[in-house]
């Protein structure tokens, strides 16, 4: 096969995938443009992208616009940052038939999760538990322009749990499965960051963190909390501390997995980024001295807010979920460094049965849960500018790749949306995309997904 | 796609699973002669294949040999009917995890058990319990000359019994899949005939049974005992009846699984053909009065006999087995009609695993099975003619193929193996296979897998 | 202590436990006798009374009162023989809980349980699924007048059947008590004719029921369907026959346990006497000719009718419901010899949570049933003197007791209520209970327990 | 009743049950005396005890004898403090069948497992998990003389644990009772420190453990670790602080369940007086620097060393049990202040068929578990001289009663043993015991059971 022809079936394939490729010089007009910063809106804006960069903003005759550039007239919409997930899973199959229907193809099921993200705005995503190197394939071939989706940033396994077919997620599975699958399946999630580091010595646990965090992690998560034994602790804030110093030393961000008001503040104790649903407490609400130390050490929290509809919704564990809502509230009240996150993924037809899950209801569906998150803070009063910054420069801070991320700054990647409406004034406005741009380049959002697991085969 | 084309790519499909397709005369020579009537061994035999048929038998030099006919030399070797299986189960792998990772596939597994078959000597099988429609898939295949294997005859589902995922095999599993998928599964097995008929009057029950024998099935089954309740009875004697009079009427036979002496003996009044594994009742041995009617009858018994071997490695359920032992006993000194059976299927990996199964000791082993049951027999004393009628005319009596098959005889389909030494001396002298030929054509046995299920992908 | 002593003693045991026991001649007069005969209703009644028995019945006026005869003068009110339950279980208490906890009294239970139906009018009671020891305890300090209660007539265990914590019943509590109580406990019921029968011939089957029958039973039951496992049959034919058999070689009656529209047919082929739930057959309905056998065959049928209003309370089996309703309308239509049933018993606050009861609908409450039984058949349009026959003269004459019991006649006991209302007028009158007489004896109902298990220790 | 009357009642009873009442003054001659503090043995050694102290001890001649002691002669005997059991569980009966059987009568099995302790030698026990409110009952009828057993301190439930039919133990017993029992009988145990309180904040924490330890407890035990879930981490350290301070500020000691090393090492730090198996750590050892921290801190370790012979016999966690023996020896050669502990009870038949224990071999059998514990410290090398202290005077001091308990001195509390060898010269001679005094009280030892729960009932 001569390179020649290689190259063209590339091109064939690209443009099968829903990628565009061609880089161009493009120059967005008239639109207000909200920056991401804080700062106040820019009306009438201009906003040039020269490769996959941000080469200017300013307002419209300011600005010298290049010959050729591609214009975009937008006069009358809005231009925002890309949205960014701080907790997604792109993998959540993970019943014994989808295990098994998947095995070799979770990549697959990971990138058409990305991809539904990038239709519904969040151009980045952060996924905080699934198997490792399914991920790392998807995430390396969107960033190498071989598939489309949202830019994914990865933890891999939760330092401390073990995997689908454990005692942490489905265990009953285990004993309906041959030992030699349920074995390397479970290794998959698991390698060497299961639940037998739980038994081990701060030095013991040290070594096997230090292993995987050389692996291709983008941030580190451990389990503070059990996962199915959510009122217990994990590891004793020496060995979380471990952990930290580790990450940290691995040039990567650590966050946590809390359930309890205790095992909240050892992790905020033991020095952590950012917590993990940290508006999660059980029974109990999150007490104030412990709200206070968040604002103090400024540890950034991705919360899980519900709107009222949604609380009205909710059956099981009432009391749970609204402790959960009055955390929300007082987090917001006191002025804490808050992230957009949503826990969501997309479920086959299987899976979603197996869940008995509410798609309608539910913040934890990719493609709608960043909505339903604006919605939620928003009735709980949170300001609008802070409600575009906790799911833009905010996480883009708190996962420390706000160099190139995060706001629509000169030099910086041009992930940006096109909205019809102003969010500021609504949060339903987030849902009136018009356009979406990533790396500088408009996505073809009709060739994305609609109806992802390998769109229903 | 010319046709020309077309039938080359045919041929090259044919190579490559290793069918031998070009039909030629053949004539065997100098062996002993063992035709499978009972008739006295004919020594320095001859037996001459035109097309797929006998076309004359006789001692070398008193049959004129057709000029080109391709003469096989075997002389101080044995000529015996293709070996027939009264009971094989070709589709074993129900647990979740394979009924899963096959799903449609089923009907490729099962013509692979076939070869495994068709290698070791067993030239056709009766598949007495299966997904109806997947069997018939892997039957035609079969005989239309599109895949190589041994020849088929089957049931489909036994008629009173669910699916794998229920009550009557792994119930478990239906909690570890979502409905539709074990719903659907279920089905394939199940069709019309489950165990809702077991709430049916008689004539409910006949317009099932009806429809199902209109649906490509050899034979009829239906079980006169529960599967996993073995102690239980399934249909009343007047149901029995009628599943009777409906598989006559349809011109097949008619057979049942019974487990209990009282289950035998209403299924022989129910006036069924053959009783699949008539050996089996529980802790309570057969009264002399139920073999008595056996033999008045003539009801044709496909039996599970163990080796003294077998019977020490035995551990659970060590009363039903011993008591399984002293009925073949019994059942060989009384004259009864005994068909060599197995209960064999091939199995992959993971069911392996799932179901713990020593595949040394098992008679149910695909391939092997059948050789372990003339050493079983061997052992309790039954006459050397009669172990080979058993293995060969009876079976094809019982299902009432004995036209074309069961037995060596002018006109009659060339299924014939050639052995090394002499099967009347000693029942290990089976597993001495030189040649086997179905259909008057040599199968390359070396093309047949020796490790099923896909091959151990 | 001496005798005198000992017998005051006993004495006041006696009344302690609500006993009435001085002789005397009874007379009762100016009440409509409805003798259960079927025979018009005798308006302004007399019925003397001496020692136990009906001496003589007539019209005020015609009949001669013995001097110092005790007149209870009962104008305007209705004499009725005593009801009758054709099918109770004095004994539910089979939750692990309370097998533990009155382990060593379960007679005491029964007899408590007893003293609930006499209480409501039941004066005689079949129970026909029991511990037959504990029974037989209470049934004999009844007869012996050491205790009060209903009269008690049992069959022990349904043949065929295992114990409490089998898989007949609560198979889960077998792990979670040691092997010894389980098995002690179980033998309570099953003694030697358990689910072990299932396996035997019929001459082996004979052999236990007719050991069986000889230990102090009243009636023998067996199951023809089994008890979880509805769908299935239990025993072949010939071995009910054998069964019904032995019964009557024992001068007993003999009746089943049945659940589909084939075990039904089975057992009336069988030969029994009595059919219990005769309108019970899962999903499908009882075939027109199998009613008409019914009819023919004069086989009494207990049923287990609901009424309208408990038709849609009930959740569960929906079909199942439906259709046992569906069958009791035809059966009354046809004209079978029906006979009124509750299947109930009492149960303390443990096992009632155990199962969840809802006491309120449920017809199968211990005192309550009887009566809504009769609404229920009422509803189904049963005449109303029928509705009186089918508890009391068709009760006596199905077990074949009918010699003394059933109708109020001349030499028959003297069991009898006085009600305050026309029972020929509405069923609920059978609620306007004025006084109950056993034996000849008027029973104290104000000392008999009103929310029985120990009287709520 | 008069009270003279009363009175003698009362001596009778007292007798019945093995008590000795009347004080007198008693010396003991000739034995070699093994005071329990470490001193050098004394050798014709005489112990004068007046009312339940002792009152001088010396060599024979050098002290005083009143007139009308009664006089032991022991020459050739050796006298030793009475043993000490820092931990017990008196109350094991917890299977759902016992929980039923024995309701209400839970503090009379106490009794009789503290007889059961005492008869073996086993004066004082610390029984640190079981229903408070009828050990407290056991403990206060014996120490008030109205029962005959071993001395009772008590913790009462372990903080942090549900209840016996809780995810502690056995939950399944729970699906198995109705919920009422269950719920009285886990808040028997549990009453307002169970798994609740992982919820909480220090602060709530401390308000219930506080009430708690006002309800008559002579001890604090917490979970450090989970029972089931053993790896998991159960309090924050700020948690076991508070509980530690809670537990000192009520006056009484403070120990924990811990089985990881994590968790002892938190345990360590949160200041806890005493570890209970501490040697238990899962599969891994505890690592160096945490045994550096016992010594330094003098914290004391009830360990569970076994026999090499008991070695053999363990089957299960095999990593478990060979890591927990390498950190007995670890721990012993290290010199930490190592505590005789058993864990043991006494179990029923019913309790000890649930459990398939195996009596022989076990460590934790009361009676027996404290000899076998000097026969695996023996083998590992600990000294003769500091064997006795570990099953004295160490567990005096580390439960804070060593004013009165632990050792022979003057003042003390008259608690001794005299056996017929010598302790120091082998382990198994703490196995002759010729006579057990408590209180002064030389102890019947015939009047105690032999074969408890209820003495076979």
């Amino acid at each position: 096969m001569t390179s020649q022809w290689k190259a063209s079936l590339y091109a064939v394939l690209l443009l099968a995938s829903g990628l565009s490729v061609q880089a161009e010089t493009i120059v967005i007009t008239g639109a207000t443009v909200l920056d991401g910063t804080g700062s106040a809106p820019l009306e009438n804006g201009l906003v040039l992208i020269e490769n996959d960069r941000v080469a200017a903003i300013g307002t419209v005759g300011n600005i010298a616009v290049p010959t050729g550039a591609r214009e975009i007239k937008a006069a009358g919409k809005y231009i925002i940052p890309g949205l960014m997930d701080a907790n997604v899973h792109l993998y959540l199959e993970i019943p014994l038939v989808s295990l098994v229907r998947y095995e070799g193809r979770y990549h697959e099921i990971i990138t058409e999760a990305a991809q539904v993200a990038l239709k519904s705005g969040v151009i980045t995503v952060f996924d905080s538990w699934g198997p490792r190197q399914p991920l790392v394939k998807a995430r390396d071939a969107i960033n190498a322009g071989q598939a489309q989706g949202a830019r994914i940033f990865l933890a891999g396994n939760i330092v401390g749990f073990d995997g689908p077919m454990s005692k942490d997620f489905i265990p009953a599975a285990a004993t309906m499965a041959d030992p030699a699958f349920v074995k390397r399946t479970n290794a998959l999630w698991q390698e060497n960051v299961g639940r037998e580091l739980m038994w081990l010595t701060p030095e013991q646990v040290r070594k096997e963190v230090r292993a995987y965090a050389a692996r291709g992690i983008d941030f580190l998560k451990y389990g503070a909390s059990g996962h199915t034994e959510m009122a217990f602790i994990t590891f004793s804030e020496r060995v979380q501390k471990v952990m930290v110093e580790e990450a940290h030393r691995a040039g990567i961000t650590v966050q946590t997995h809390t359930s309890s008001v205790e095992s909240l503040h050892m992790a905020i104790e033991a020095g952590v980024d950012l917590l993990q649903h940290c508006d999660v407490s059980g029974p109990v609400e999150i007490p104030a001295s412990t709200i206070k130390l968040l604002v103090e050490r400024q540890v950034a929290c991705a919360t899980l807010p519900l709107t009222r509809k949604r609380l009205g919704i909710e059956e099981q564990g009432a009391i749970w979920v609204s402790t959960k809502n009055i955390n929300n509230q007082n987090l917001i009240e006191a002025g804490v460094n808050i992230l957009l996150s949503t826990d969501a993924g997309v479920m086959g037809d299987s899976t979603e049965s197996f869940f008995q899950k509410n798609r309608d209801g539910d913040l934890t569906e990719l493609g709608q849960g960043h909505f339903r998150w604006f919605e939620a803070v928003e009735e709980m009063g949170m300001k609008p500018m802070d409600m575009l910054m906790a799911a833009t420069s905010n996480i883009a801070k708190a996962y420390k790749v706000d160099k190139d991320l995060g706001t629509l700054e000169v030099g910086k990647i041009a992930d940006l949306l096109i909205l019809d409406k102003n969010p500021l004034r609504a949060a339903k406005n987030y849902r009136s995309i018009h356009t979406v741009m990533k790396n500088g380049k408009i996505i073809d959002r009709a060739k994305l997904p609609d109806n992802p697991i390998l769109s229903r085969e």
